[in-house]
């Protein structure tokens, strides 16, 4: 599998504490912006997918820490397939700041597909073409 | 109109930003946090109301932050009916600390009442008789 | 007055609620990231000021929300310079969906200008030349 | 090591998300509500360590999510004690909701203990021992 994707961000004043640094937790949204733009980057994006009634819910997140991000930092995220199974797909995250040598952050989410109604559903197979 | 309600909220580490205090924006969750309890309180719960498919998304918030909240504070959330229209219906907010002279913010909130496609309706008479 | 800046974000799905738009409250978070731009294309940055022991906390804040924005969106938020006095600095802000008429938001922030205790201090002149 | 700690939160408007649940990183708030309460609960306050110096930033954490937890939900979070090392200190939590069987949630976190400037220092005996 080697489906990956990279993308941009800046730490908002908003995503501090006052450790003064970026919030632990706001990284699985930057994780999530990062498999947005992947999805995007493989000719589906995930709002498409959500409108063909497909959700891919996150069932499990894993993430260390390594470096602190601080605010207005540009941070890239790096995001690859990990897994990818009949109703699970997974996806592992790196967190790097240009300049900085070394990841602050790694990371993996893994997702079930399911319906509207929450229903488990195999993953299509043009969006499993698409991912592998 | 002389609805009112009253709210407790711990502040979170999360909540905090750089600067040591409570990020500004995480009053917009509290004043939320003091409708719901304010809802709760005349006997009908915000998710009753969506799940009869009325909605009162936030068209206008205006906010003072008059002393800084800090991390492990608790807050009370003091809530009040402002108007009541036919379709709108506003809210009225004070956040104190115990101890603390004077409140910490101040604020409105001004919400249209909506169907689920977004389509103004008139807010239903219960719900009018339970606030007023 | 005339300093503006323009800015892009994407909505997160982090930043939705369940009434399928972004959350009234992250706009306060677009809004700093578009403060924080004009600061830097004024020259200066947030970060350097608050190295340089000044703070820009947020004393009151006006929003009116007109059209929901949507996940993935990609929003232009314009800022602009409203009032600048001693100790004072005020902005203002628009929220645009290229392609859709009209702002999907508008609103302000008034600043007052601390030092690191939280004392007032008198905005510097630097600072002063390169907004005004 | 057998402490442990309850926690209450519910689940507020601006943490769901446009699945209609909510979003998967609120859950860290949750746990940082559970372990603030559980150092509460041994006598010492996470907010009285910083002002002693000491710093806990999450290093690793990790999250299992089984049922999702929907807006306006009373949930339980109990938060224990798992590994207490010289520079190290670990959390466990569950995220229960009462009336369903079985938790919503599970998840881990792991903490280096840093003083002010971000140096690894030990964990005061005096914690040490409350935590014991």
């Amino acid at each position: 599998m080697s489906r990956s994707g990279s993308s941009t961000v800046r730490v908002r004043y908003a995503e501090t504490d006052q450790m003064g640094i970026a919030w632990h937790g706001e990284y699985l949204a930057w994780f999530e912006v990062g498999r947005t733009d992947l999805l995007r980057g493989c000719g589906c994006t995930y709002r498409e997918l959500e409108a063909q009634g497909l959700r891919l819910p996150v069932i499990e997140v894993q993430a260390r820490f390594l470096r602190p991000a601080l605010y207005d930092d540009v941070l890239e995220i790096l995001t690859r397939l990990g897994s990818l199974g009949g109703a699970r797909v997974s996806f592992e995250y790196a967190v790097h700041r240009p300049g900085t040598e070394g990841p602050l952050a790694t990371g993996s989410t893994s997702h079930a597909a399911v319906d509207l109604e929450g229903r488990p559903r195999r993953i299509p197979d043009e969006l499993r073409r698409r991912l592998a």
